[in-house]
C-alpha cells in the first residue's frame, strides 16, 4: 500500500521544522521508498512494515513534544507494485 | 490516543453502505469505546490496540472491494485518560 | 455535501480548547446542520455556503494563533438531502 | 497558504487516473504553484484563489462520477512566501 502521512507537534510553538525531521529521519533510515514534500511524506511496503515505520516516526515526535497530530491517507489495492512511480505515469499519460 | 478514520471501498458502485458496514461492525465487536458519524469512526485507546482494529476493518471491506482508501486522523497526549469524553467537555465549556 | 473538519492551532501551546471553541461557534452560528465530536465538526450545505463557514472558522482561530492547520474531508453527491442522517440511518440497517 | 488534496471519484470502477487526471488540469491550468504525487496535489496561494481551484477541480471529477470525496489539508501562516520550497529547505537543513 501506499501512505502519506502528516505529524504536526503541539505545545512547542509554531516552527516545527526540527521536531518534524526527527520523523522523516525515522522514514529515511528504513530503508523503504520514500518522497517528502512541504505537505505529507509518502511511503510504500505492507501494512505492518508502514505502520511500524509511522509508528516510530510519531514517537520521535512524541519525544520533543506534549502532543502529537497524525493525518494519514493510505490506497490499499492488491497486486499493485511500485506504485509511488506508476500511479504518477498513469495520470501524466492521461494528462498528455 | 484517539483516531478518527474513514474507509471509502473502490470499484464496488457509489453507494457503499455495505462495505462500509462491515468495518463498523469490527469496530463494535472490539470493545473500544467508539463512535461513529456520517463522516468518520472515531476510537479510543493505546496504538497497538487502535491500529489493530483499523487493520482489521481495512481487511473486512478489502474482502468486498478490490481498493480501499483509508483516511486517519489520530491525537496522541500521554496521560489523557477517556478523552473522546473530555475533549468535548472542555470544548462545551468554553462555549458556554 | 457533507463536510468534516478540524483545525489545529499551532503556536499557543498544548491545550486547545479556547481556539478550537471560536470555530465551533462560528459553526453553530451559521445556521448549517452541524455536529461537533472529539475529532471533527460536521456540518452539510452547498460548496460555497459550507466553505465561508469553514474560512470563517479559520480565521476565528487565526486570530489568536500564529499558525493554523486545517484538515478537511468532504462528500459530495448530487441529489442526496439530509445526508448527515441519512448515511447512518443506511449503515445501521447495514448492521441490524 | 499551502494546500495538499486528493479528489476520489466512486461509481466509476477502481482505476481512477482518467478523473482524476481532469482535476490535476485545472490545477496546472490555474497559474497557481503545484506539484502532484502518488497520493496529493500541493497548491500554494491565499484562501480564495486556492479554493476556487479545488472547486473546480472538484466540479471537473464530478462530471464524471456520481459522487466524489475530497480530502484537504492545509496549512495556514501569515508572512511566509514560497512556502512549498521553504519549508522543505528548512527541513533538509535539520537533516543535514
Amino acid at each position: 500500500m501506499i501512505v502519506a502521512f502528516s505529524i504536526t507537534p503541539l505545545g512547542v510553538g509554531e516552527g516545527v521544522a526540527e521536531p518534524v525531521a526527527r520523523a522523516v529521519k525515522v522514514v529515511r533510515d528504513s530503508g523503504l521508498p520514500n518522497r517528502t514534500d512541504a505537505m505529507f511524506t509518502t511511503i510504500e511496503g505492507e501494512w505492518d512494515e508502514v505502520m511500524d515505520v509511522v509508528k516510530r516516526a510519531v514517537d520521535a515526535v512524541a519525544e520533543v513534544a506534549p502532543r502529537v497530530s497524525l493525518v494519514l491517507k493510505a490506497d490499499l489495492r492488491e497486486g499493485v507494485s511500485d506504485g509511488m512511480t506508476s500511479k504518477i505515469e498513469s495520470l501524466e499519460r492521461h494528462l498528455s
